[in-house]
Order: structure tokens, then C-alpha cells, then sequence
């Protein structure tokens, strides 16, 4: 049993099926205006400015701005592309709460609620408090905290975000592990002096297009959530 | 009613039995040492020494570090004074946990829970995240999201930790609600523009020695955290 006393989770695509709630929310909003597109691929072409956006922040070339202004900004260069144009700000702002209404993975709510009994909870993503909360509350998850970028003012994966989650706790980073389905956020957290477990989402971006088992060594590989909590006797 | 969407509670004292708290936990650490002092005088000792040193950080002299630095400094302080004196780090440490183990005022827990299902619930305190998430697990509260010094990195009553609250829930300052036991937190939440409710607390201080009714007005005035609820409809 790893001794840990805290787990952090990554959440877009760890936690949440995101690339599927996107496609889902954007639907039922702009089909009724007339729009048929591929959803699934609008979804992506979004996920896809995500890093460029959050790189400016991480080199220095903006200040800190939450996700939600990211993914708004992000959002209005991806609708023209789809032929998407002249929406009226309140309804761009509702396709933008898309991210704020994903459902969770169907083992993520039971495994928290195991896991809870036995380890402090938080989110360490790069969402913001608002849609942690918004998402947290839809899947029924308690967290003891919201940490991660908000928290930081700074994005993954840079080292700060993964150091302040575990000083929130009181914890050296060897008593907290870093959960996520991408081997380079967990490297990352690796070196920080985090456990990690990666949980394997093979269909995050699409049927079978999950991200590829980690090649750097990690303390636990799971299939799901689940698998974590018998993992570590929760 | 107000037209609100979030409410924030000041912690210490609107929501918690701080004094009787510390008393308990330190005696109980401290009277199987072989100690016998007034523990309520204790408390409020270690109290005293809160404001001048949060000061110190707001007064720009010295950067932001978290409560339980503050608190274990202060408790330093006040151990000679009380004639408590070669106590191994441990057991100092131990102390300094008596406020991760305050009890929430009785009628707390079922008004949150009647709350939480109409509005956003955030502490807007001075204590640390790790502190409100033990105060919160211990009470069976549950929190949207940890906000106030530790998400601002500043002390009340700065408007900053006011601000960067609403501003982590989306939502304009005349959609927050500030709960709060102390006419003067209620005062500065008022210049930033938030709603506010004053919460009476006859017995914070000891019995009968709490604060008194706010000076300057404010948008509620309720005897506890149940008649807070039942004025908000939840």
C-alpha cells in the first residue's frame, strides 16, 4: 500500500469524459439554430487550442486568466471555422459553460466516495474554482478542496501548481499522489516528488484514441477509478 | 430576498466555537502533562495575538504565510506566559492542531445542509485550506470550494480576499452574500459590495461577551445560521 494521505486528480479526461460532454452540450445548443456539424470534431478542434492558450500564461507572455477566459477565447476562433458566426454573446457564453456541465467517468463517483473515507480529495487540473465546483457538484463528488491552477495562478505542468496543491495540505509531496491519465503530467509530478498512478482512459479521445500506458516508471497503473480505491484499501 | 447566488462565511467565531475549542484541546493535551491553568484564558491569550499578527503580512511586513504559521509563532508566545514551558516540537504542534478540531456551533450543520442546495457555500476565512477542510470534515460540512486567505494569499480585512471570492465563483460582488459574526468583516465585504448578513454570536468571547449588533447597516440580521436559512428560503 503506497503511504499516502492526499490524492490529486487530474480531471479533463482522468475524471470527466470531456471530449463527449463538449460534443453533447455544443449539440443541444447550436442544433437548434440550424447548425449540423460533426460534434465530436468540434470538440476536439477546441481541446486542441487548450495548451497553446495556457503556454502563453506559462511563458510569461500573459498574466494568469482562469480556463473559462481561455476556453471563451479559444471558442470564438474555432465557431467561424464550423461556419458557425453571428451568435449573440449570451449564447456563446452558454456553449462556453459546456466544459462546466461534463459528466464524470461512471466509476469516478462511487471510487471518491470510497476513496474519501480514507484520503483527503482535490482536484489538481487546470480548471478553474467555478467549473470544479460546477462539475464536483453534478456527479455528486465531495473534494476537500479545489487546488490546481486557480489556486497557483499558473498552469500544469508547471512544477509550482503540484507543490502549493500539497502545502495546502500540510503534506511533503511523498505523502500525495498524482492521478491522471497522461504520462506527462505525472512525470512531471515525478519530479516534484509526487507518487503517481495513472488511470487508463482508452477512450478519451475517441473509441481506443486514449492516451498510450506511461513509458517513465509510475507507482500504480489502474484501469479506473475503482481499481484505485481496491488499490489502496479504500 | 436577497437575490444571491453564494454565500461566504466568516469562520472563526460565526461558525465555529473557537474559544471553547482551543480550551478543550489544549487541555486535553496539556493537563495529563501535569498543567492546571485557566484554559479559557489561555484561548483567549492566543487569540489576542491573531490580529497584530496577520497585521504584519497586510502591513507588507513580511509575504503571506498561512494561519498555522501564525498560530504556532503566537502559540510560542503565549506557552511561558502560562508558565507551559520544554515541551518536545510534537506536542506543540499537537497544540497548534486544537484549531483543525473546533466544533461548529450546533445549529451549523443542518442549516449548510439546507443551504447548500440553493446556493454556492464557500468559507471566506482566515484560516488555511488544510484547517477548513479538517473544521469541515470534522462538522460534516460540505464546501463548494476553500476560499479566503489562503486563495487570496492575504488576510482580512483586505478587499482582495472579498474580490478574489466572488471572482473564483463568477459572480459580481452584489451576488454574494458575506455571513459573518463581526461587524467590521461585514463592514469592509459592504465597501466591496457584497451583500451581508450579520449572525449573532452572543457567546464567541464567553457567555454574553460576544460582538455586538453591527454599527453600520446591513442587509440581515439573524440569531443563527438556521434563521439565516429560513430568511434565504433554503
Amino acid at each position: 500500500m503506497l503511504p499516502v494521505k492526499a490524492l490529486f486528480f487530474d480531471m479533463f479526461g482522468t475524471m470527466l469524459d470531456w471530449r463527449n460532454g463538449v460534443a453533447r452540450e455544443t449539440r443541444a445548443i447550436l442544433e437548434p439554430r440550424g447548425y449540423s456539424i460533426d460534434w465530436h470534431a468540434f470538440a476536439d478542434a477546441w481541446r486542441a487550442e487548450y495548451r497553446p492558450a495556457m503556454n502563453e500564461v506559462i511563458e510569461g507572455k500573459r498574466p494568469y486568466v482562469k480556463l473559462d477566459v481561455l476556453h471563451r477565447e479559444n471558442l470564438e476562433r474555432i465557431l467561424p471555422r464550423y461556419g458557425v458566426e453571428n451568435l449573440d454573446l449570451a449564447t456563446v457564453d452558454d456553449v462556453n459553460m459546456a466544459w462546466h456541465r461534463l459528466d464524470a467517468w461512471p466509476d469516478v463517483p462511487p471510487a471518491l466516495l470510497r476513496l474519501r473515507k480514507k484520503y483527503r480529495l482535490a482536484p489538481l487540473s487546470n480548471g478553474n474554482v467555478s467549473l470544479m465546483a460546477d462539475v464536483a457538484r453534478r456527479n455528486d463528488i465531495v473534494f476537500d478542496a479545489i487546488l490546481g491552477a486557480d489556486f497557483a495562478r499558473m498552469y500544469k505542468m508547471q512544477p509550482i501548481v503540484y507543490q502549493t496543491a500539497c502545502e495546502a495540505f500540510d503534506l511533503p509531496p511523498a505523502e500525495c499522489l498524482m492521478c491522471a491519465a497522461h504520462e506527462r503530467d505525472l512525470a512531471v509530478a515525478a519530479k516534484v516528488g509526487l507518487r503517481t498512478a495513472f488511470i487508463h482512459r482508452p477512450n478519451e479521445f475517441g473509441p481506443g484514441k486514449g492516451g498510450p500506458r506511461p513509458h517513465e516508471p509510475v507507482d500504480l497503473i489502474v484501469q479506473s477509478a475503482l481499481e484505485l480505491a481496491d488499490a489502496l484499501g479504500a
